[in-house]
């Protein structure tokens, strides 16, 4: 009740929630209808909205309305991870540790190592860029996978699970090149000890939550059977997700793997039916706000092969493109020891998305990489972004979800979509 | 994905979120228990987290984190209002029709022209003055009334029907007196024929909404039925709100006005039941922060009594809060001449916002007011806010819900909380 100066206008602020909403919804039926995954075309509709084309969804966060597109757009994915979690059997994921725990190293390897290796013989010298460089093609982002394995109704699959695990994983391993680079592009040392302890907090912090959680979420929600208020189990639900996402981002990790923690932990409540039921409308309200600014924020122009100052950066970003999509293809075969669908696996990590560009955007500020270096990074992000979802639906043709196969949702009366 | 500075950090407004939906539910539950509305127990947990005591929750527009607080606030109140919408007879809205507009004319008429002769008697002279505080005790800011007759099970009553009416028809007139006001203070005269204008545009819009809409929902939704995509429903619902909110604000009328005429709308839906399931979840994310963040704008140090610089501030604000109760129940009794609790719906019209706000920062601008008047301006609507949700609940005691008591709503299969 102050009188200062609005910095957003609501009716404004409401036109870009309708375009985003609208343009997500037609180009996502659309592309389904064409056989692709929904969410293929809640990238494209971004891009046509977004920066590119039209420019009516702006994306940069360091705007007013790009601040808020952008923190609906976190809400969105973090709901999306804790869908996901939900539906996820825990003690399946366990069953897959091993397997994860192995395509999330290696394909954090092997990308690191090839991009180096790629730097150091295209330019020479200068092993600081090439460290960046590397360190910008490890993490998976897990978000598109995810959203397109929903999609397709293959997220009880081995393959998901592995994928899902492997992404938390590679969000831990994440965290320690980040400390890595960071302690590089800072003092040019590195402080093995700090790096130690960083892993322990992440570690620590995901395995408190989980054992914290566990004994604690039944009794929890006992008590919100008890309370008369309206909308209390949805807005509990979505305060714990929130709240671990918090937590996780704390500790330097990825809120969205707080919240796809937050979700395992309640698949174990009585109340799990009727909260995946009150959450579903949530996140279809929310998740197309993550796809579309993704879309939103891709910027076609650098990638306009007339233009001849794009040339080097096309060269750097193709080739920095095919070391990711290489990297982890092969990850996903070190599953040697397990009979699975190892070219989806590896599809399935293929997407790179904001861990990748902290890095690139560190070395840019620390000066290390040049602005050409930097946008040839984003190339390489854009395209696995985009390359996923139309790879995943043909390889995932071959999996059949093999346990809890439809595990008993809540029934939606007069539910009109087909899922 | 460009590499910009960020307004707000994601975890931080996550913690801003989830102190906001944990203080709404425990001291919602906390009042619903003490036999209060439990939007009176948000308004109590807004003040409490917000800037007088704990100063978590930032509600300053031109803050970063206080402007997306602002945008999700002002979506939740959209929501809530088409919510309304949804559970609304149109043609029981049309039988209170006459009612409605009494009571919005004599309860805009009496403040105002008590409010002005207040002035004139208080400090004589300077009528602009006066006509700037009589303008600000006009338009009733339905919100809170709306969600505690919900709460309490009192929506489906004439007398709501008619409080609602009546809020709508107020921001038609709060739209020509602003008109008439910001003349005053721009260019110290009127333009008659720009105040017809605004009237014509603003009936015209939503007689052109009601009908377009009328009769095209049914035929969209019937598309909308045939779509395959996930979410479809809700989204194309929350659309259709957004954009006649949108559509609203542009002719000048508050967007919730435009929100509860897309529920009015879409109540005629054959997908009516299950739009209703699907929004209550979202209306549940989102209604809170809009009473938590209006509790967290209050400044309790105004009210401190020890501090002599308030004494004057009191004394006006005190004034201009009984004119303020008194003009809307004095209205309320105008509707002499059908039988209903007309205590009540005097009552309901009480709350004053956003509309007084602006009249008060427009004079503030304008240098028509000076910021003790402000002030005193400031303590009638938080009191006007405050008072009414433990003065409706025992008025409306003696009000049955008389048409379509609980009209079929969809079913809710594991619902845990009592409605």
């Amino acid at each position: 009740m102050e009188g200062t100066a609005h910095l957003v206008e609501v009716g404004h602020f409401f036109y870009i929630l309708i375009v985003i909403m609208l343009a997500a919804k037609l180009a996502g039926e659309l592309f389904e209808r064409l056989g692709q995954p929904a969410v293929l075309g809640e990238l494209v509709a971004g891009v046509i909205v977004g920066t590119s084309v039209l420019g009516i969804v702006p994306t940069d966060p360091g705007d007013p309305y790009g601040s808020i597109v952008h923190i609906m757009a976190e809400i969105g994915v973090a709901i999306l991870l804790f869908e996901i979690g939900l539906e996820t059997d825990l003690r399946e994921m366990f069953r897959v540790g091993s397997a994860a725990l192995t395509v999330a190293v290696v394909g954090v390897v092997l990308p690191f190592f090839f991009g180096y290796l790629f730097w150091h013989m295209y330019q020479g010298g200068a092993s600081l860029v090439a460290i960046f460089v590397g360190a910008t093609l490890t993490a998976t982002s897990v978000g598109i996978t995810a959203r397109v394995l929903t999609d397709i109704g293959k997220i009880n699959t081995s393959e998901a699970r592995i994928i899902i695990g492997a992404a938390v994983i590679d969000d831990i391993l994440g965290l320690l090149i980040l400390a890595v680079v960071e302690g590089l592009a800072d003092t040019g040392h590195v402080s093995v000890l700090g790096v130690l302890e960083l892993f322990g907090l992440a570690v620590g912090f995901l395995a408190a939550a989980m054992a914290i959680g566990l004994t604690t979420a039944r009794w929890l929600f006992e008590l919100v059977n008890r309370m008369r208020v309206r909308g209390v189990l949805v807005t509990v639900a979505l305060v714990f997700a929130l709240l671990l996402a918090y937590l996780a981002d704390l500790v330097g990790l990825a809120p969205i793997v707080g919240a796809f923690a937050a979700g395992l932990i309640l698949s174990r409540t009585n109340q799990f039916d009727t909260i995946v039921e009150q959450i579903k409308p949530v996140a279809d309200v929310f998740t197309p706000l993550f796809f579309v600014s993704i879309g939103a924020a891709v910027d076609i122009a650098i990638l306009d092969p007339r233009n001849p100052a794009n040339h080097e950066i096309l060269i750097i970003g193709g080739a920095l493109f095919m070391i990711a999509v290489l990297g982890k293809v092969v990850a996903g075969f070190s599953v040697f020891w397990r009979k699975l669908n190892r070219l989806a696996i590896g599809a399935g990590m293929v997407p790179r998305g904001e861990v990748g560009l902290i890095f690139a955007q560190l070395g840019l500020l620390g000066g290390i990489l040049t602005q050409d270096v930097f946008s040839a990074i984003l190339i390489m992000v854009m395209g696995t972004t985009l390359i996923t979802p139309p790879l995943l639906k043909p390889l995932f043709n071959r999996t059949t979800p093999e346990n809890d196969i439809d595990r008993p949702r809540a029934a939606h009366p007069g539910m009109t979509e087909l899922e």
